[in-house]
């Protein structure tokens, strides 16, 4: 077994050293190519992606690795590296100053280790197994809500126009559901920072309403999440995998409560 | 007429001043009193508040002042002040870097001069009429989307419980057609960086769903969204003013194709 805390070590370099590449390129970004009608891809994110890789290979050259750009770099390690070069590349590209470098390390079947880090703000969050969650130096906690009609909910409305019209359906009722039941909904389409808002105690509950959120977007947060005192499963208590659809996180409390109102459609 | 250059000083000097208090105070807030179940006033809302407000009137005595926790100071002069010392105190009592303050001013039923400071980012965003939208020294512009299936929206789901059952129907049945005809929706919980966000060209519409956002904090990101190259109105075309429900901004190319999404139920 690899020394946690040192691969943390790493990380939050990496996170912090790209988080400074992008600030200082913010007027020297280039779309490379686009991945559907209004999403894309730029320099920026696969420069900072190729600095994390081969980083990571210089140090844990046999262990795996899963990036948002490049895809699954080897199947064979019990690690594999979970990366997301910049979640909110859209928000970067727009000096909107909601945008992250996001990195996990799983091993085995279990995420073991995640950072989170927000470069505008130098909100660095970050955990591993055992250890507590952090925001820099101080030790966070998911909210105590017991209460659905006080909460307040983190969405992630991605790419709705890409499900089968019944998903669709069943999508808005969630949502009409979520709404009216919750205190407030949230959605700032940066699923890594809407973990860590969760982590932190100023939102009570995240749920992916399509099921198209990316493995790399929440991999990191939902190890945090999981080390502030929240929980995290699919919408059928299921541990979370990168085959994981519709996400299901709250600060525990909470998650009979809405898994129940979720599924009772 | 008063010098809007020498006012729009003043106002980012006190955001500037009152950013830099909140930040120190970050871990001694006080909650004051709660406003619902969900919402609060803390002691700096007070503090900042009180400090915006003594250096408004010690320059310009005679003006008016509507601000969100004192209410309306005065109704004798053809300007008006209008002030949300914090927008977003639940993000900012969270450490959440979604805050801002926001300084307008109005001459009889127009406004004319706007401020919204992020003091997390250092992000000012400043207009005044006639002289275009800045985000700290960079003018900026509206996007210049005109497809509904590429655009982002901002929305505003505020108090939605307080609606009479026919309006939340109502309001549902918007929000289903924005998620499905639009590429994205956005729900920060911060009307006033909604609306700068807007006039960056990052969203592409902000639409207040229920109709309960406060004109304190619109009133600066309108003037900023307009002079952004940006069109401001309420649902029905008309000219915004305190009484307006269901502020309804874009980047202009979006704003009849928009109207018509939403009236059209």
């Amino acid at each position: 077994m690899i020394k946690l805390r040192e691969a943390e070590q790493l990380a939050m370099h990496l996170a912090r050293q790209s988080g400074r590449i992008l600030l200082e390129n913010l007027h020297k970004i280039e779309i490379t190519h686009m991945k559907d009608k209004g999403d894309f891809c730029t320099n920026l994110d696969i420069k900072v992606e190729k600095l994390i890789i081969d980083a990571i290979k210089g140090r844990y050259p046999g262990h795996d690795i899963i990036s948002e750009e490049l895809g699954e770099l080897g199947k064979k390690s019990d690690y594999t590296w979970v990366i997301d070069p910049i979640d909110g590349t859209k928000n970067f590209v727009k000096d909107i100053p909601l945008f992250t470098i996001s990195i996990a390390l799983q091993y085995k079947d279990e995420l073991v280790l995640g950072v989170v880090f927000n470069p505008s703000t130098h909100h660095m969050y970050h955990a591993y197994k055992g250890h507590g969650a952090w925001l820099n130096n101080n030790r966070i906690y998911v909210s105590k809500t017991s209460k659905l009609d006080i909460s307040y909910i983190y969405l992630d409305i991605t790419k709705i126009h890409n499900l089968p019209k019944k998903e669709v359906k069943e999508a808005l009722k969630r949502l009409d559901r979520m709404i009216t039941e919750s205190y407030r909904v949230r959605a700032l389409g940066v699923g890594s920072l809407g973990m860590c808002f969760l982590a932190q105690g100023a939102y009570d509950v995240y749920f992916d309403l399509t099921g198209k959120t990316k493995y790399v977007d929440i991999a990191a947060g939902s190890v945090i999440v999981k080390e502030a005192g929240g929980y995290v499963s699919d919408l059928h208590d299921k541990t979370i995998s990168k085959k994981t659809k519709h996400l299901l996180a709250s600060n525990a409390l909470l998650h009979g409560r809405i898994m129940k109102l979720l599924t009772g459609i």
